[in-house]
């Protein structure tokens, strides 16, 4: 069973370097290997496979705490960064992430590239292969973008976010997070919030598929118009044995309420349109989250934030540097979880 | 004759890590070395000097084909990658070559940089020499820009495309393509035709040069207002003994019959202005082409295209991903000519 | 005495690979160590310390003489260009500086990131550290822009440009220059004159410092309203034993007789609203520096520009381009100086 490690599936350059856990430490049920050439969404990752996943991904926390944080696994695979959407957090995460396996990484932002001449995205990413990408980060404002990008390249998409679809390395770092502060490690039965614009938000949506996974308690929380769509969803959840299930509520005090972990979203102001909200103002006064509503929660709640934040409107300034907040964990670890996605799907290329 | 391998003009590193053809199957015309500082333009290359460029790219296809593609021929030079116009696959073709040779690359695009400030670009080419720089790839949207950067820099300019003026580093990809691609390797006496926006293309005047050294018998084809200027060049070719002549024409039916490769070029809709066309509905309709037009040609007739494309306008998507259309070929070709560009021009600055 | 050599405060690989001059050769005067976490400008920046960066800065142009410009005193360092500023030469400068010592680069512009999204400076800051990065290279534009970041950070901030407030890294290069090329390499009773709009000028601020600190004769020089809020500084300029004072004046005559060198500064002419001058035309005719004003000066006198320029308007391009002009020499010597802030801030951290 030593063949199960994730060490032994490291692509290039020996696996010394890389010292992941011993494999007596993982779960029985581990899966060997990663069979998915292709990140799109957490809705087809099993709970064994997200396991191997976080499992990496903390083997990954430990390079990134070595003076020189840099390992061989991918050197020599090309790697494109193609975001078609302004971004900070996620672009430098993933390109750290794979420079920091000495990956070759290339940048294309859609403003200052063929892509604003009216390209299609199926010729874009033919010809990104044909520049010799192998691995493609992607981020596009169209839901299923990341899909359709899968259907035409023989190498691995990890989708970066696709328009309100999904962001799965987002939730895969969320749940890294939870893990690593919440006490025991364990989300089962946990009260997890989500708070606020879940209607136009990919981290919702991916966060709804990985949370109920690891069992928690989840609930979305928000103006009735930016949970519209999500109900049949939430009826369906809580049938999958051993997955949590989730519920809507626009009651702001019967969501925090002894919660164990709160995710505020951000307003997506650029998304907004057709008169969903009255104003910022009223919305930072009725679901913004600020002290008085943190004080709902139990003692040792833990706030998130996906970032960037609105501070002042769904997050206030004082809980965002709040001692219980996590916000910048989530940045940090989600370089971790980034190096475990591309080493894990590169080994899928290459086994 | 040893000292005429491309590999003994090796700027840095052990030549044996690039395994370039041997001397001896090189044809007895080929040229000791590379004697050019720059390139602007084809009309200044000889034909020998071409096969030199098309030689030593099939070696840098042979590092590309590696599982770590990257050899140390440009170890501690600086290649600065400025542009003044978007571009994708020019800019990573560039950049991707200069870094599989490991060169020091910055990139410089003119939108988020000084120069939208208002910097000639005479300074721009001194202060970018100052950085370190000793290799500019550059793209600008006037004609002659490359031509005025050459005689400002100390090292090498590579026009990376210059208004409707030149676009070196693709034709010769081209014509890397076409030998590779064509039965028999040869283009003489062959049909090649360049369809569409001839006027504004500075593709079409490259591969003007490029294809009539090569002995092909070239037509342009497009309606007579894309075509404009280009009688008097037409009537004088052919006159270059070896070289191929090359015609006009608007009538499609005739430029396609038995065709041996087809060109077709971006409509470049924003270089329009003038009322040039009617409408790119009916430029579609008349010179767009179609799987119906391409059974005009020979059955193995190649398909090609610059990019990026306007499928549904000058070509089909059935023709684009038509099992004769060549044109990711063209973009992996890319790579290697470029890296074949790189490491001559490299050579004749130390040299 | 031997600890005080900078080389052995190198941070990271052999400190013989940074062949800095022998600590025999250093004025009795220089510090034992850099103490400064931050860069943010030069006031609180003692003499000794500045001649150590100078000092170090000779040494790294000896590094940028060789053939492979690269040392690893940075390796596995991470540095975050983060620009919410056009820029090229400052930007480009720090890149290269931060790749010629080894350390992990990533650049940021603002216009192409979520900072477009109304994030706070202090939220991105806090995100750029959690992301990997030790130091910042910061631009911005409002002044305090830097010691805002400083107070956010547990790395270095290495300021940029903040607003119309300093520049720290150009006045240094500045003073290397100016070193560099004077005869006598001293800048003590040397007459300085900074010509412009000194107004809008980080630049002419950080300058003031540095070159009093070193002892010039300097004057400012230009139309009235663009010397507003001088009067109490240069007043108080002249009182602090060994520095030199500085002069303000509208007479360009008086300011350029027998000047030793001139500093040209741009015209922030994206910076002028409310109608501080008449016309770029009229600013040209009564200040611009050109060959007529420039016999005014001493015959060897220094002219200087810290880019980029509007030829015509504040410096002729006749002055730009001669021999006196040093003007190329400030971009590369800004390499130089980069490299030794970058080293010696790493020093203060690690130290």
């Amino acid at each position: 069973m030593t063949a199960a490690t994730p060490d032994q599936a490291l692509p290039a350059g020996p696996s010394s370097l890389l010292q992941v856990p011993s494999v007596d430490a993982a779960p029985a049920s581990q899966p060997t290997r990663w069979p998915h050439r292709h990140l799109l969404d957490l809705d087809t990752i099993s709970g064994p496979e997200i396991e191997l996943v976080l499992h990496t991904a903390e083997a990954m926390r430990e390079v990134l705490a070595r003076p020189i944080a840099r390992v061989p696994a991918l050197r020599g695979t090309g790697v494109t960064i193609l975001f078609y959407e302004a971004s900070t957090r996620t672009r430098v995460s993933f390109e750290v992430a794979a420079k920091n396996l000495t990956a070759d990484v290339v940048n294309i932002a859609a403003a200052s590239s063929s892509v604003s001449k009216g390209e299609s995205l199926i010729d874009t990413i033919r010809t990104v292969e044909a520049l010799g990408a192998r691995m493609i980060v992607l981020r596009h404002s169209s839901s299923g973008a990341a899909q359709l990008a899968a259907e035409h390249f023989s190498g691995s998409i990890l989708n970066g976010g696709d328009g309100w679809h999904a962001h799965p390395s987002q939730a895969l770092l969320d749940l890294f997070t939870l893990r690593q502060r919440l006490p025991g490690g364990d989300l089962r039965g946990r009260k997890v919030v989500i708070l606020g614009d879940v209607l136009h938000s990919r981290v919702a949506r991916s966060n709804i598929w990985g949370l109920t996974a690891a069992g928690a308690d989840l609930w979305l929380c928000g103006p009735a118009t930016l949970l519209r769509g999500f109900e049949a969803w939430a009826s369906a959840s809580g049938s999958v044995p051993g997955h949590g299930r989730f519920q809507l509520t626009s009651d702001i005090n019967q969501a925090l309420k002894d919660a164990d972990a709160i995710m505020a979203l951000r307003l997506q102001r650029e998304r907004m349109a057709g008169g969903l909200l009255p104003s910022t103002r009223e919305y930072a006064a009725r679901y913004g989250l600020d002290l008085a509503r943190l004080a709902l929660a139990r003692p040792e709640a833990l706030v998130m934030h996906p970032g960037p934040m609105n501070e002042g409107v769904e997050i206030s300034p004082e809980v965002a540097a709040h001692p219980r907040s996590v916000i910048t964990d989530q940045v940090t670890n989600g370089v971790a979880v980034r190096m475990a996605l591309l080493y894990l799907l590169a080994g899928a290329i290459d086994g």
